[in-house]
């Protein structure tokens, strides 16, 4: 059993621990934190299912008040643990990585630290293999790692060298109050980080692309214009037969009811996935256009959830609980229930 | 063990069936529907956990075509059960209510059919024994719901005599497609229909009510102005000891982390709660104030799930398996689970 | 003539500096800046109609890059004006006070600031002759603004001792980028400071008030109850007509077209209106109930303009234009062509 | 001097109306309409600029009620003028079609009406010299118009054969409440009908796209990505040199404050424009990216103003009052005020 620790118990972290809680061959320790957020309170009202620690600095007489039990410091924490999964707030995880290297533990950090934190940036269907035994290790963040499936998939199965991208994504999650827009969209300059981001995990490939933030909270989608390489024309039935294949890629059909990214939430809902989380990320089939030598389609990205399986894969290839691609992603899968649905 | 059938598997519906089969003393026979939406698609991709049924005129080459098990027509449901819970669309229920009583069959309507519809127009904590053994009632609608939770509690503890309400109105639930609002505030003629619903289940009060729909999807929030009967002043303190006793109120503070309505929504979802669902109203500490000789204060009504206890606490009442408010309401709180928390 | 200088030429400056450009009996000598905002860059687009002058620590290079002809220093234009009007961002306004003092030139200040920055606290039509003669002013913010314009109205006719409010606020201006929500209502704890202020400007009222902020763009709404001082019953009728002699309340009905906040935004830039603003407040006559001894209404507030008339009021006051509150206003409403569309 | 009619005194009848006013050589008869809505109200409290003329079936008595003055029938209008512009809603305009031939006049349909109601589906840029003459034209629509302002500037500069575009869409105007879209992204089957208008418009190049509606008001967003023809690249210096001479596109920075689509309209507020409207799309400079042999970049698109130039294009095409691209749209450009800003 691999011993698994949480740092940061925010959006991404609870999805974390949760995600370590299914999988059959790892234990959740705990997981720390900084004040008595709503998630932690939440925590406390299920009766503590997961132990909490407590970083340096953290609010105690807080947790106190609010009658939260308190398991020990992140340093504790830290040592009991074979791997952390960090998802600190941006710039804290880099700070942490000093109490991982003093207490020679590995550590996966989340998509919003700089990438020279880690030793390999990594995405598990796209280079589990180069995680293999590696001590840290930085996911691509929720756009590129749903992005990359799509374009690993058409790559491996029929070779692409050029993509261009649009994202539209979702400005803020369910319940966010710090950040928001109003009936505006908002373009970032170009090239947005998730091409150059694809092109560091993908380096055969030329991506550029777009980014506007739109006044929603369920799901960025993504637009993908990409080449076959060496002259190779990707038809639709080309596509969509390798998309269906994976297992982490739900294809759905708007004539099915999935109108937009809402649609995969309210699914998810009635599925009575926890959270409403989705783990798969939708392609739409009815999207799928050919674009005289490319191929054109949509994905819809979960955002809060999206990274939760690549995080496993990276858990497995640090630890070496598999060496390859085909085990490790096979294993997340099997414990996430990915791939179940078909 | 009362056997009970649900027509209509939408918003309401897969919420009704779900709480039915929480009841220890309640055995969910079936639903029924119309058409393979979303919703039903995900109880396929669960296995059935509840039988469905088709009513008349259903698209049954759908379901086929999706795969879809079909256990019978909606007159073999009735056929089955003693109580029927209708959240067809609104006008269905009307019509339904024929075939209920050609098999003997009671039924509870939502709110959005007529009140012709019932016998009587139900609330579980206002006017739990005037449902006591009879054939057809009708639930107040999400808003009314909520908003008499409050008001009943207030007026038994020290007497209410007016109210002056103003509705903050979601306007579409999450995926919603075929309704919604963008960048507008939209007013209805006043008085609205809640203050006069109130004033059906209340007699003794006097209210009225303006309503403003806002492009929002997770939860009301009404703003409530009420006095005491018989020129008792009803200050902050007292108010506060009366709401912390109920157990479908959820008393917060914005302090602790609830901002507004999505924060219920997010710390529903981090509780594990299914489909992140609420049956409490919130209700913020810190909104409370007094005006002159009347009390001011505001909740948050989860639209999607707030009717639910009362809906059970009306088949109690209607299948006599509780004869009192006090029995009838303790026995739904019970298997939900409310007041668990505090 | 009055000379007139504008510091801050954001959403309500831009307003200020046209509102005063529309006197006949004033003259706008220029306005003064910190950075080449898109407004100012409008402003060198039409040709600089306004000159500009600017603050300390401007940002020069970036008004030359941008060749923006510049007319002098801050204080430059303070020393040519009998009066400035302040709306710089909050706080600001505090630390200019100074410059003003030094050069002997009256100021009036939005609403951002602190009350202490002025020695009355104005509302043209509430305490037009508490501001005459008078160096310092602040105005009440847009909300208070058009709040007061029809509880003033109410109180003069017919005498009104208490009104409890529920603000539902708009969250953000078109075009802001700095500030929003997204799917969310936000609440405030109670009291809401426009209470308070109201309070301020008419003591004999006691006043109390919830606030709701919205994802909306344009228009506040507001809910009143309001009730008779002394036993006066408020009928629809009595204030109906109170409200319609109003020249700065546009009373409407929902079968006119007049759904929501957005309505008259969409109503004001038919009208021509310039920027499609609109002094006047809404007051929808379908909203009007009577509550038992109080009457009930909702108002829109166009929170970019609103606040217009009432500086141009104050200007007249502070500078001795006229004396009395029938006289000054009514110049104001003459010149801002208020009342023209009865 | 060209005399001008317009039916149906919507959202675009009223730039319709406008813009023809605007041109020296032309004459606005008058408008004709259906219903007192506000737009007519807003009409009349101007003072009628623009006369009257009611379509059959109109509803008389409200007009009267409104005390709206009326000049004469549909048919009344449509005999003294050269040309109609139908703006009506979609699908009357093909009715309306009878009423224009049996009287000899001209007309141009707006973009909502089905192509085989035109003899030319028309763009003033694209394709001024099809329309020269010709009796029925239709415009294409807001999206597609601005588009190919772009492609069909790259084309004729360096020639291209291929785009593949994401439009990013508005789902309702300021004011809107007939539709709306609450906390959702919306998507479209492939191909968007915007893409195949352009290979309509623009037969030699490959065109396809998806589309996805998003809950705001102020602007559609489109990137395109397009190809060079007979493998020639475009640069991104090439690209931004022929968009910077079109006096149809405001090539912007981001930097300079247009964050996204709502700096536009608040640019436009800004700068005095009527109704806050601007006749240009916004290209970002800071979005222009190659892609291998493509070029990538963002457009904005002011969906209610921007087919107002194009018409007023198509006019002197049909009437013939200028006979070539050229001449044409640099009338148009000079009463419009197109390219001022340079």
């Amino acid at each position: 059993m691999v011993k698994v620790g949480v740092a940061g118990y925010g959006v991404i972290g609870q999805r974390l621990a949760d995600g370590v809680a299914l999988q059959g061959d790892m234990e959740l320790v705990g997981i720390a934190d900084f004040a008595p957020t709503l998630s932690i309170k939440a925590l406390k009202e299920k009766g503590m299912p997961y132990d909490l620690y407590l970083v340096e600095g953290a609010d105690k007489a807080g947790f106190d008040a609010a009658g939260i039990p308190v398991s020990g410091t992140f340093e504790e924490l830290v040592e009991k643990v074979d791997i952390m999964l960090d998802s600190s707030p941006a710039g804290v995880g880099a700070k942490n990585k000093a109490i991982y290297e003093k207490h020679g533990v590995k550590a996966i950090f989340q998509g919003g630290e700089s990438n020279e934190v880690a030793d390999v940036f990594f995405h598990g269907y796209a280079n589990f293999e180069q995680g293999v035994g590696v001590d840290f290790l930085k996911l691509t963040s929720c756009n590129t790692t749903g992005l990359i499936r799509t374009v690993d998939c058409l790559d491996r199965e029929y070779g692409i060298d050029k993509v261009a991208i649009t994202i539209i994504r979702r400005v803020a999650d369910p319940g966010d109050y710090h950040r928001g827009l109003t009936n505006a969209l908002q373009i970032d300059k170009a090239p947005s980080h998730q091409a150059l981001d694809l092109m560091t995990i993908m380096p055969h490939v030329d991506a550029t692309g777009i980014l506007v933030h739109t006044p929603v909270t369920h799901g960025h989608i993504i637009t993908v214009v990409a080449r076959g390489k060496d002259g190779v024309k990707i038809t639709k039935e080309m596509a969509l037969e390798a998309f269906k294949k994976h297992n982490r890629i739900r294809v759905v059909k708007i004539d099915d009811g999935f109108l937009g990214n809402a649609s995969f939430f309210r699914y998810a809902r009635d599925l009575g996935n926890p959270r409403g989380d989705m783990y798969e990320i939708g392609l739409w089939e009815d999207t799928i256009v050919e674009s005289d030598n490319e191929i054109m389609y949509a994905i819809n990205i979960p955002q809060e959830s999206v990274t939760i399986p690549e995080t496993m894969d990276a858990i497995r290839a640090a630890t070496k609980l598999q060496l390859t691609r085909e085990e490790g992603t096979a294993k997340t899968n099997e414990y996430l229930g990915l791939g179940r649905w078909k």
